[in-house]
């Protein structure tokens, strides 16, 4: 089966996408794996398979696949890759889409520049939501850690975040404090943790380690969380320059209640065709 | 510029690989680093670039270039591929092919089965063109180290090379004393460690820790060395199989004073096209 797919990145974060609805595809989890190998396969962090709309709300549903061939619920980043995709290909004209996962939809929109901007919903911040084991909501919270005291905030946007501000961002711990704080007993289903240095109020940079991972390119939600933990202590506009080391995204967040939206870039790196 | 490519793989080694006879092809070093990383580009241990033969006795030329966009001279698994190429794509349809690169021309031979063998050309064992700082030449040295004596073979195939025998491949000490004996004094330009288990007379696996460069999937020369050793030390027979961690090539050496044939595969994973 020769399958044509179209290799893409979103800040650093790479997909092999694949038109499942122009065409029929049917890959098992060791196809997947194999594929994800960047010696003897594609590579990718994750494959995208678009599919037809499995309900009248949604105009394109895509599956999400790991490199180990595992199914993912949910990926921004993918999502900005699959609203680039589907118009550049033609399977749709509409410059606002609602697209479905299999645990999710969201609204994106292609912006005049190319960007594309997805509506992340709204953050929580109730402790037993993010999880945190605090008894109190708090804008911050003090945890320590191996005689260290530090100043977090603590957001979830679906998956658990903990921000820590930093002076600068190249000399931050991330791999030292990283899975500390990520593994901390206050967080009983693990935390992404951002290290977050303010420019000013208008723009971040931002390391994210995330949960069972370790430090990434780019993570979508830990921008989301990083700008709304700023947000919560003032430090931040409505509107925000995230620079993560993959590149740039745009946050906006109107503030408690509203949703956060995240622009950003996906860009097609090479189109392929492989005999599976 | 659109440019078409094939993804090749030699047991774990991977290639971009480009036709540079039937199209203009120009890239500069920035270029072909963007293009070798595997998030933002098409992803490749390195770039190979195929060209007219540059003197009657060779069939085609190829050029070499590693991912930070630097040439190299020689790659005896890129031959493999190069061979499989031309032959695949309808550029030849010798079987026995001279290849030239910018250091070297060697015969490649396309078997029944697919596979491809070369002619890796003659080891050397003096001291001096290994380079190793002994004295007088010997089939095995010892070489303290850390306080501990290990008994080595040196061969050159071109690169120095100091092996190993072990006795199980799998719990061999690769990342632990691969960089002492790479860096160690009696090595002056360095040295490719392989540590190497003999199953039978007919067979090794084989880890090497490749000079500046650490464990690799696949090391062309250094199971060529790791069989010249063997078979001076009278533990192997003329044709060995080598198992590495990307896959098994065959090794034929008659002794002393004769070439060392490499056999293995070279496979196609994806064809591509890239705008750059």
């Amino acid at each position: 089966m020769i399958v044509p797919f179209t290799k893409m990145q979103g800040i650093g974060n790479d997909f092999m996408v694949v038109d499942a609805i122009s065409q029929p595809v049917y890959l098992n989890q060791a196809q997947i794996s194999q594929l994800a190998h960047r010696n003897f396969g594609v590579g990718f962090d994750q494959l995208l398979m678009i599919e037809a709309p499995q309900h009248p709300e949604a105009d394109f549903h895509f599956r999400i696949f790991n490199a180990d061939g595992s199914e993912a619920g949910h990926c921004g980043n993918g999502a900005r890759a699959v609203a680039k995709y589907v118009r550049q290909k033609g399977l749709t004209w509409k410059r606002e889409l609602r697209l479905s996962t299999n645990t999710a939809t969201m609204s994106t929109v292609f912006e005049d520049n190319g960007l594309v901007t997805i509506n992340m919903g709204k953050p929580r911040f109730e402790p037993e939501k993010v999880p945190l084991r605090f008894a109190e909501q708090a804008d911050t919270y003090m945890i320590d850690a191996e005689g260290i005291r530090y100043k977090i905030g603590a957001v979830s946007m679906g998956n658990p975040h903990c921000v820590l501000q930093v002076n600068d961002i190249v000399t931050a711990p991330v791999q030292k404090v990283g899975p500390i704080l990520s593994q901390h007993s206050y967080f009983p289903a693990q935390a992404n943790v951002g290290f977050m240095q303010v420019v000013d109020t208008s723009e971040i940079k931002l390391r994210v380690f995330e949960r069972g991972v370790g430090e990434t390119l780019a993570c979508g939600t830990g921008a989301c969380a990083a700008v709304v933990a700023g947000r919560l202590q003032n430090l931040l506009d409505e509107k925000v320059k995230v620079g993560l080391p993959g590149g740039n995204l745009w946050i906006r967040w109107a503030g408690k209640g509203r949703n956060v939206y995240m622009t950003g870039s996906a860009k097609v790196v090479f189109e392929g065709q492989i005999d599976i």
